[in-house]
């Protein structure tokens, strides 16, 4: 079975956005065991994407794509699907309906232009918007398919991975590709290098070469730890699980407490975890991460039973006035040490985390930007952890951000 | 004159990078005044590469390949470029030389694999490189072109800069086209939805159709607001710049306070300089985001200036506790006026900016997920808005902290 990514949109080839769904549908069709050769980008061009349609059409089973759903007149892909099926278009009242609620329920009329979004190839399916208004669909051509997807990263992503894929998947099964399943599993890290992390895990990956059980990857993309990718090849899911399962147990045994998490497991999860395990509150104060780590801990669903709340005190005078911090100096272990302790003073809680640091670009009372202090305070003990960090500013706020994150992590599982 | 770019690489088909060079190459063509109208990924697979090149070379004058010339066995673009040149390869030993040379002034010797980067097709151009070891191909196939350069973005980049842009125009004066530049802008919006926009813009579309001074579209990228892209296509880059500086005026006089900011310009950018302008200081005081706010205001580079801290008020204790919010419900227009007021009293600045309301999955108190308060102190004057927000619990805490920083945004410049 082989599906190609087609993405629509001129913004795409003036550069004015990257690519990241070509990458993204890219990584889901390689996790599902199905070859993808091609991704392709043409403008909001009716003869083009139709002709860029036919070629992936002529090379591979499936063609996934992605963009020109929108209500707007340059958004055609709607139209160009319907020339390649050789059919008309026709209007589902449904999902006009189903758009004007939408509209209705932000108090505003739907504009009539909106109603394009109801137009579907005859003779395809609709894959049901959750998260916007353009539908999906699945347009059969022949014995092959041309999927239609929004080209909004998160309406592409949830319609991806609850219709087209599995779609994908039964129809290779009807092809008579042996029913196999690939499953994988990341485990999330932090603290260490890919090449430090590669180095203890070496002697695992040469033990599974060619054993036909699972394979591993590193995966160093974005900032949030380097990842290491665990596939597994089976039958079906159940063996495919076991092999993971047996694997995770193996490199968790290797790389110990750098390992916090599994998949989209973030590090603000763990923590709560930890702490409602504990019946323990947290309160955070801020500095150079300005409500970073406050609003990372509020993601998690269910934060209301551990996160109270959190200062955060840009201007050294907050510092002073708000958490007694000592006059003096503030990027150190001593004023970490004070915020954190009194945050949890301020808003009464078990625990408190603090961060203060040189974000950049420029150095702050000779200190250099990257050095970034963690304070802790769990029921009145204090102690701090120092960290330099490497780039930009953004960089050294996020990478402080998790830092200060993991400080807690660790300290609540050991 | 049309040129494409192939990028060449498995990990692109993967999705373990994205494909951030095609995006870069597509945005310098468009300044170049140059059509492209096609980017394609294939893998490192000779047949391929040939194919996709030759389909380039059916639609346009010339294809921009990056990827495929480092040392190692899947790098193959010099091969099937040479297939598609329908020529041979010539080891160019002044090119095994300067790396052989570049070793060793890392003390290194060079591994015989690096060798085969020193092979050309016959009758190409080399293009010298200047950062790392491969070396750039420029390669004639009739009358229309190749252009091969590494996948490393910054070689990539500054060899496209260097040899391949100033080629590529010399190309196009010598077709006899008349030199041209096309330029475009931004403007960002928030508030509206697309729909609403266009037809707000619709007659301006209508007026500029057909009338080669610039062109709309729009951009539904992101949560970052609406985007409206002004594109202009003229002899020189003055004459480019004069019709969109003409085309936004017209815009920001149909769109009013809609436009917020222009191309990179983030909404906390404008809030920052109106803040500053003024001499004016703000705290801030989040309940469902969480410290969003602040962390967005502490990204403006020296937002030390006019951002002094905030609080995270979480728990409703803490609203009532720290910020004087009289007890009662705390989803409420009084309840986030009454934060921002607090916030700027207990911090001492002159703006107190506050949002309170229920992010989700679940309703709380009685009320829907969504539901939104900004409050807003100015010098101990408070007001506030109240908005309905779609989407998942991240979605609407994203929605959340632009429309309050929107709400300070409004407020500033009226």
């Amino acid at each position: 079975m082989r599906a190609e990514v087609l993405a629509v949109g001129t913004e795409l080839l003036l550069g004015q956005i990257t690519n990241s769904n070509a990458a993204w549908i890219g990584e889901q069709l390689a996790i599902a065991g199905i070859d993808c050769h091609h991704h392709t980008v043409v403008g909001d061009n009716h003869r083009r994407m139709v002709a860029a349609m036919r070629a992936s059409l002529a090379r591979s089973e499936a063609v996934i794509v992605s963009g020109g759903l929108g209500p707007t007149q340059d958004d055609i892909t709607r139209e160009a699907i319907a020339e390649v099926m050789n059919v008309g278009l026709v209007r589902d009242e449904s999902i006009v309906e189903r758009i004007r609620t939408m509209f209705a329920s932000r108090g505003r009329d739907m504009p009539e232009s909106n109603a394009r979004q109801a137009d579907v190839p005859e003779g395809s399916a609709v894959i049901e918007q959750k998260l916007g208004t353009a539908p999906g669909l699945i347009c059969p051509v022949g014995n092959k398919v041309i999927y239609a997807v929004p080209g909004v990263p998160y309406e592409m992503e949830e319609m991806v991975t609850r219709a087209v894929l599995p779609d994908l998947q039964r129809r290779a099964t009807e092809m008579g590709e042996e029913a196999s399943t690939i499953r994988s599993r990341v485990l999330r890290t932090w603290g260490m290098s890919e090449s430090a992390l590669a180095e203890m895990v070496a002697p695992r990956v040469d033990a599974l070469e060619g054993s036909g059980g699972a394979t591993l990857a590193f995966l160093a993309s974005g900032i949030e730890g380097i990842k290491v990718r665990i596939t597994a090849k089976a039958a079906d899911e159940e063996s495919a699980i076991s092999i993971l399962d047996a694997e995770e147990q193996e490199l968790r045994r290797l790389l110990g407490p750098a390992v916090f998490g599994v998949d989209e497991q973030g590090i603000e999860d763990v923590v709560g975890r930890l702490l409602s395990d504990r019946g323990w509150t947290v309160a955070v104060a801020e500095s150079f991460t300005g409500g970073m780590v406050a609003s990372r801990l509020v993601d998690v669903p269910g934060s209301s039973a551990w996160f109270r709340g959190g200062v955060v005190a840009y201007d050294s005078e907050v510092k002073h006035d708000l958490l007694d911090v000592r006059p003096g100096p503030v990027v150190c272990a001593e004023a970490a040490e004070a915020m954190a302790a009194g945050v949890s003073k301020l808003i009464g809680t078990n625990v408190g985390l603090a961060t203060t640091g040189v974000a950049g670009p420029d150095s702050q009372d000779g200190v250099e930007p990257g050095t970034v202090f963690v304070g802790l305070c769990i029921d009145g003990a204090t102690d701090s952890a120092q960290l330099q960090l490497p780039g930009d500013r953004a960089r050294v706020r996020s990478l402080g951000t998790i830092s200060a994150l993991d400080v807690l992590r660790r300290r609540l599982q050991s």
